[in-house]
C-alpha cells in the first residue's frame, strides 16, 4: 500500500465535505484543515511520530517530543497561521517508569510552550509488549493569518515564481551532530512574514516533509498547473552534493511557495529565499538539468 | 506505572496554564480542554484506541472506527457541547491492503458524519511489524453549550444530588452479541438537554469511561467535595447482578452529573436518569451498602 495512493483516495472521497458541512472550508488534502466557527477561521492538523519510523529507539525523549510537536507546528506555518494550542496522545512502552513518562510529558509541554501552543489535554495508554513502538500524536489548532487568511497548496497560478526558504537535503545526516529532522525550526514567523509582505500575491504554500520533488508535484496537482524547476537553483545544505538528494531526502520542513511579483531574497528573520522555478500551463512537476527534464514526483521520500 | 498517577501528575503540572496563556480556560484534567478563540469557546479532546487494549485483533474495522470516533464524541457530550469536526491518525498494519485501509477510512468518515462531526484531516503511517498494534486516534473539536457553557467535572457542590443516565456494567459482555463498549451511543443530545433544562443547576458532569467508582472519585476530588452513593440505587444493566460490577466494569459512556434542584426521571429522548447519591462536605467518594461504606476510587477499571 502506498501512502500517496491512500492520501489521494482520502482527498477524493472528501471533496464534497465543504458542500455538505458549512463549517468545513478546506477538508483533507492540505497541510491543515480550515474550519469556520462563528467569526473565526481555524486551522487544524494532526501528525504522528512512531519509533523506528520517525525516530530511533535510542533517540532521547526530549527530541521525540520536540519532533512530534514541531511537525504539527510546521503544518500551521505552512498555511501562514499562528498556533493556539495542542492536544497529544502517547502510547507508552510497558517498561517505562513514572520518571520517564513524566520526562516525556514535560518535554512535550515545554516544546509546546516554546512555540506558544500550550498543551491543553491528551490521552496516554500503555502498550502491551515492550516490542511495540512508542508512538506520539500531536493535534494543533491555529488561527489563520489575520489579513491574508489561510494559504492553501492549491493556489499556484501560471506565471508565478516557485520559491523555497532555507536549503534542502541531508536532514537524516548525523555527521554534524543531530539530524535536522529532529531539530528543525518550524518556519512560523517566516510564513507569517511572507503572508504579510506578499499579501494576495502569495498564491500557494506548503511545508516540505516528503522531499521537494514529491511535495512540489503535489502542489502542482492540487493547483492544476505545471511546475518547472531548475536543478541548479535548488539550494543544498552543506555536505549535500547532489541536487537529487536535496530534492529527494525529505523532512526539510522548509516552506515551498508560489508567488506573483517581487519576492525578497531573504526573510525579515534572515532566512534565504531561493527562486527555483516557474509555474506554467499543464500538469505535474519537472526538474530541468542540462536541458533534460526529470519527473519530480518520483524523487521524494515516502513515509511508508 | 499507574495511569491514575500519571494523570494526576499531568493535571498538577498544568494547573498554571490558564494564568499563563489567555486562550486556555480549562487545561488537562477534564473530559475536554476549553479554549477561547475570539468570541468562541471551543472544546478540544483526543483519545486513542489500540489493538489488544481497546479492541481485539478480530474486531471489525467498522467497529474499531466507530469506537475511536465515539470515545471522543462522548468527551464532547460530557461537557454538554456539540461537535464541530474531527481529525484522526491511523497507524496501519504492514499487511493491510488498499481495500482495507479504504474501508477503515470510510468507516471513520461515516461514523464521524453520523455524529455531525465531519472528518476534515488526518495522518496515516504504516507500522514496521505485523505484530505491532493497529492504532487510531481521534481529536474532536466542539462548541460549548450556547446558554450553560462548558460543564466541567469540578463544579459539584455540597447539597447536590448525584445522577447517572442509563444503566451500568457489563460493557464487555458478549452474551447478547457485541459488547456495548463497541456500540454505545454517546449521550450528546441527553447532555445538551440536561444543560438546557437544568441550566446553572447542572453543576458538574463527566462521561463514565473507567467505571462509576473511579470516575465519581475523580469528580469528587476535582470538585473538592465528598460524594456518597447508595449501592442499591446504582442502575445495573441486564445480566449484571452485582453493583460492584456495575460500578467497576468501565466503558459505560453514560453521563455522571451533580445537580441542584429537581431533576426529571427521564431525558426528553427517553433515557432513564437515576439519583444515586448526594454531595456532602469532605473528600473522596464512597458507596454505602447495608450501612458499610466502601471506597469508590478503588473499584474502577484501569486502562493500563
Amino acid at each position: 500500500m502506498r501512502e500517496e495512493e491512500l492520501l489521494a483516495m482520502m482527498t477524493a472521497r472528501s471533496r464534497d465535505l465543504p458542500a455538505r458541512f458549512g463549517q468545513v472550508l478546506t477538508g483533507p488534502g492540505d497541510d491543515c484543515a480550515v474550519v469556520q466557527i462563528g467569526e473565526q477561521r481555524l486551522l487544524l492538523t494532526v501528525d504522528q511520530v512512531i519509533e523506528g519510523r520517525h525516530f530511533r529507539r535510542n533517540t532521547s525523549l526530549d527530541l521525540v517530543a520536540r519532533k512530534a510537536a514541531a511537525r504539527s507546528i510546521s503544518d500551521i506555518a505552512a498555511m501562514a497561521g499562528s498556533p493556539v494550542c495542542m492536544v497529544a496522545t502517547a502510547a507508552l512502552k510497558p517498561g517505562m517508569d513514572q520518571a520517564e513518562a513524566d520526562a516525556l510529558y514535560m518535554a512535550l509541554k515545554e516544546w509546546a510552550e516554546h512555540w506558544e501552543c500550550p498543551l491543553v489535554g491528551g490521552d496516554t495508554a500503555t502498550l502491551a509488549s515492550a516490542n511495540d513502538p512508542l508512538m506520539l500524536t500531536v493535534t494543533a489548532i491555529g488561527r489563520v493569518h489575520p489579513v491574508r487568511g489561510a494559504v492553501l497548496r492549491s493556489g499556484a497560478r501560471e506565471g508565478d515564481g516557485i520559491y523555497v526558504t532555507g536549503s534542502l537535503g541531508g536532514s537524516f545526516e548525523q555527521e554534524t551532530g543531530l539530524g535536522r529532522h529532529l531539530t528543525f525550526e518550524p518556519r512560523l514567523k517566516e510564513a507569517a512574514w511572507l503572508a504579510s509582505t506578499l499579501g494576495d500575491g502569495l498564491h500557494a504554500m506548503m511545508d516540505l516533509s516528503d522531499g521537494l520533488g514529491r511535495d512540489a508535484d503535489r502542489m502542482a496537482r492540487a493547483s492544476g498547473v505545471r511546475m518547472e524547476m531548475d536543478a541548479s537553483a535548488i539550494p543544498k545544505n552543506p555536505g549535500v552534493r547532489d541536487w537529487k538528494r536535496a530534492a529527494g531526502d525529505g523532512e526539510d520542513y522548509e516552506l515551498l511557495f508560489a508567488a506573483a511579483g517581487n519576492v525578497p531574497a531573504r526573510t525579515e528573520s534572515g532566512v534565504a529565499i531561493a527562486k527555483i522555478g516557474v509555474v506554467v500551463r499543464g500538469e505535474g512537476c519537472v526538474i530541468a538539468e542540462d536541458g533534460k527534464l526529470m519527473d519530480a514526483g518520483g524523487l521524494g521520500w515516502e513515509h511508508r
